[in-house]
């Protein structure tokens, strides 16, 4: 579904009514002006009347429209084709979920494909429409400023799941905590997953801080504050990664003393309970000549001792840091 | 056995009937078409009159016929010799089963040689046969061919996997899941195994892709979206390997969480019944001055006394979680 | 904030009572002097008025105004953009805070911009103040003054790391000592932020040493003599790293120890009170033909019996080492 | 000691009877033919007879007589040095024996330098005496042909690493299976013993096939294709190391799930056998007005709740999963 | 202090007696001779007295006098400047020492510092005074011998790091054996030392070998040397890090496989105790009517049954391997 079609002329959008075809053709005899196509989820039919116009190549037409696609900037004649992840917190779930967005990047326009639920392009033309310099490199303005939103979303994405591993950690150290082994291995799934939509699109901003893209040399500082930026959140992102296991060794070794505690506190109840116990049965016995049996005082006395020698072990336990 | 033989004129296939040498003549008298000659597990000699006639390098033909060989593209004089392994994902086992194709790349002849029960080349021929722009590329079309429904098997296998790590996952976290240390085990293995097929390819396609072998140069873009493929299909393999890794860690640690709780419910019950036992006990010596073993209401008293102290151990335990 | 303005005048240095601008001008038209312009947590209007007289890049004055950069060294046109962690170590809680420094190097000028509460820009100040030969390189020795300080002081907090760490260990292998899990954990978490500020400087030095900056080319033995000992702490760190993971394996392993031995101890009491508290069974039983309930020393004798089977039964555990 | 001398003429062998200075001059003299000389654990005087004559370099002689070496291959003047580590696999101790070959390969004249009981040279001779073609490549011949013989035998040793992996894996998920710990963690030292062999292999390999050696240049395809075969060894000694700890981690799992339900089961009989000890334990009591006593029914309706009460408690621990 | 000061006049040492810068001068003028200063743990004020003699660089002075530095080779002018780390094995205590060994190295002079207990340069001396054509390449063959003296030295350091490993292995696979946790996270930190002195040394030794220091091209072979063995203790080193984490690994395996059979065996032990308890609860019961207990073989019948039982229960546990 075609979602958005404008020209930008001289850093200025104007809505394309018409045909797509009339306008690329007004953009190209015009120059300095390009049009900005934006697809959610198109059929491969209603990107074909947008593919044919343009003479975007096929290969990277099918990774388009089939998505699924690793983070990539391959360049197919005199066309850029990004690949990048969108990625989105779910705050009820504390998913992530993974989105797509593709795009052309052409002399005098920009085809963008959107797959999933996420929408950054949004504040990506609001963006651009206040700021006119910007606009004036062209569309490769179009994929800095793409880059910079989905980028700056990253951040956004690891600082909660920074949020979420905290929460963990109190649960871990809380005595009587909450179960979170389940918790820490789905946010580690999410990690990795986080990992592998971000870290192949730092070769990507490699590539082009190095210059090998000729139409993004007269940008580089801007892409290299996204290079920047992608590195800290890579960074962030392989912490989070080793936290989680560290915090896993650290709830096996709590489990272990934590049963290590019980068995002690258990086994100390069964101590005092085991002293009268004893020595209730051996008055049970029956032999006829046991003089204790026969005094008055025989009864309260083994209640007594009783009572004494579970006091007794119960301070001695306690001394002993078992109870 | 030789298992197909046919030679490519112009994009179409036409069956070769009578002597191979006769046709590859034929083919290098005319100039753009080539002779693919099509073996499965051949022995030595049925390879030799293959091999004989075209010329290929011992050392390639040794690989060719004893298989077992690490996935590699090597260049012997103008023949190029590719070992590619192919997986075949078995749904009743879980089981990854491993073959090989060998292929010879030569300026008018392709010479596969399958190992194993996996057959990727015959949709390799459907799609040959109706793509003839494709074709007019020459043999290393058929290159690109086979590799990209190699490299796309991968990914089903890749997918199959993540869904057998989906399984285990419920039955790691469910409560009273079954057994499934030996299945992690045995898809750890597995994971291994399919790592060691595709690992070694991609430096293949990375030198494809950098124009190291003229013979590629004109089917770049096609190499190049292959090789993507198999970077997302590695990166699925790693995050597989560290997701069964997590996996047994967690439940490693559930493990223990569950096995402090049945401690915990056991020592409960146990102590529930230590309570009414040493009463009994206290009531069973024999001392002749007892005045409670007089009283009436003595046994029905001390009655009372057990199951009220059973029940507030019970409601303890239970306020404090152990039970 | 505007916490220091200075002018450096062939070595000695000078306050700046009126305006920037008419010192930056001074300093131009002198040559061989140049301003230092201190800042401490900057607005982003406070920052404008420094910025638009230097006309600093609005990328970095962006990052200069909003921290939580990575370490980096970045040229803007004439202008080197250099941003720094500082670490500060607080010895009441073992926390390590981490702040910023960010640096614009100009030919004839210096901003520094504090965020955070460390202050290593003072002794920095000091030192420059009494060696006039280093200050003799101009802007480049304030880089180079701050680069050592705030290594040199890593250098310290790796130090207490270190200290820490032994004092673990102490907990660890101590018996019965405290617990030290959570504190293992911190520690580790502590070392993997002390990693994210000081390992990206690294390849940032090596730029440095390499010579890819003109401006520090005279001074490029100082630079690596600060890479060398950042390469040090570098090493210190990554060795913590891993000490901190094998001390918890090493403490799982003797909660591991602990708890057989414990168990052991538990069982030997339970077999040494089982003893006497079966024989009094036996006796508590109402047969009417028992002979010896009707012996005189039938009592004592089964007393002495019990004793000695419990000193007996105690002595080989002991001897096995149970108890 | 000198096991073996023979001068290699136009690719056929003739032992030397006489000197050994005389036999090399002869083949100077000659051109187109060799020298073989074979040692087994030399003296240092033995092999100072041998490399005074053949000027063999102090350094490397050191290296051949002390053994212990790093496998490597260095050029000293015109005569290269190869230290290659043999290894064999022993079937009764599953112990991998490590041996040690040097090659001293000059002009016209190779060296060979034997440690260990391991003789791979004899199948080499074999092999060269029957291959005229190769043995035309002179003294390079006699390094490819050892090469190709030693990292053959990694294969195999690598294949009886994975029989020995497969059998500790039925140990281990085997219900009852024998003890495997110190069998895994024997074999994980052999692993990487058998790593230390083959991993610095694979650069010197990798040297000669970039054509760093000009007298291997005209037998590349053959090095080419050892280095092949060694890469192949390495990736199966990388994932036997891989495996060896999972199946160390899987057996770990096994241990604590097994423990758990060994736990239920005993706890499971305790409380079996808790309930009539507690029933009897109340009617042990010596209350005077215990009406039950007096029933005649009492004692085997009592007995009749004692079976029941097992019975009941037996099938709920049945049906829970615990017996 | 200065601990050593000598001429070394071609190949000849001869003490000096009277001032160092005489001895400079005197050396500079003759050519082909050089004077060696060794000096341990020097003041500052001790070691101006020999660097304003030779003009060493500041920064690398005050490396020498603080001690604590990297591993490492910088060039100074023309002065080399080289730091090392001795390793002292300490049987007593299984401890390995770490001093540090640095050396100016300049056209005609070489000044050594040594920190810590160490001395290598005692054997490095009496080498060079009996091999005048090593000393002949002039100072170069100091830092050579002074290199290959440390080197080897680690090397055997290394060997007692595996006998103590060897060791610890015996101590955790033997039954009951003692207590090695401790020792093995102990060895662990001794190994991470040891890597931290000689890892940072095997780049400076690859730069010496390809030739970036001028004055060290005549001794390359000499240099390869080192390096050689130097990578053979790295490996090792690595080698011991890796076995020692796997040895902790199945020492924690042994401890629940050990827990589990003590488990077994305590339980056995109480089932055993517990089948003549109850009995002898059931006929301590007081019920009027318990025929059993009027017979006059009542008694030895239930001790034979209990005996019985006992003997019973035994069998089967023995046989299911319980005991």
């Amino acid at each position: 579904m075609i979602v958005n079609k404008a020209i930008y002329r001289e850093g200025r959008r104007e809505d394309i009514d018409g045909d797509i075809s009339d306008a690329v053709d007004a953009a190209r005899d015009q120059g300095r002006c390009f049009v900005w196509i934006g697809m959610h989820e198109p059929t491969a039919e209603e990107f074909a009347l947008v593919s044919d116009e343009l003479m975007l190549h096929p290969l990277a037409v099918e990774d388009a429209v089939h998505a699924h696609q690793r983070p990539k900037l391959e360049r197919y004649d005199d066309t850029l084709f990004v690949v990048l992840k969108t990625l989105e917190y779910r705050d009820a779930t504390s998913d992530i979920e993974v989105g797509e967005i593709m795009l052309f990047v052409g002399a005098d326009f920009v085809v963008s494909v959107r797959h999933g639920t996420a929408n950054p392009l949004a504040p990506v033309r609001r963006r651009l429409d206040s700021d006119g310099e910007l606009m004036g490199f062209g569309p490769t303005s179009v994929l800095y400023a793409v880059l910079d939103e989905v980028v700056d979303h990253y951040g956004q994405v690891a600082h909660e799941v920074e949020v979420d591993i905290i929460e963990l950690e109190r649960g871990v150290f809380a005595p009587e905590g909450p179960d979170v082994i389940a918790d820490i291995y789905s946010l580690k799934r999410e990690v990795l997953e986080f990992r592998s939509a971000e870290d192949p699109l730092i070769p990507v901003l490699q590539e082009i801080v190095r210059g090998k893209f000729p139409e993004c040399r007269g940008t580089l500082e801007y892409f290299r504050d996204v290079l920047d930026h992608l590195l800290r959140v890579d960074q962030q992102v392989d912490a989070h990664n080793e936290l989680l296991t560290s915090v896993l060794s650290a709830h096996l070794a709590l489990l272990g003393k934590q049963q290590n505690e019980d068995m002690r506190k258990i086994s100390s109840w069964a101590a005092i309970i085991a002293v009268p116990t004893a020595i209730a049965g051996i008055y049970g016995m029956n032999f006829d000549h046991m003089p204790e049996l026969k005094w008055r005082i025989g009864y309260p006395l083994v209640i007594c001792v009783m009572v004494s020698a579970c006091i007794l072990v119960y301070r001695r336990l306690r001394k002993s840091g078992w109870l």
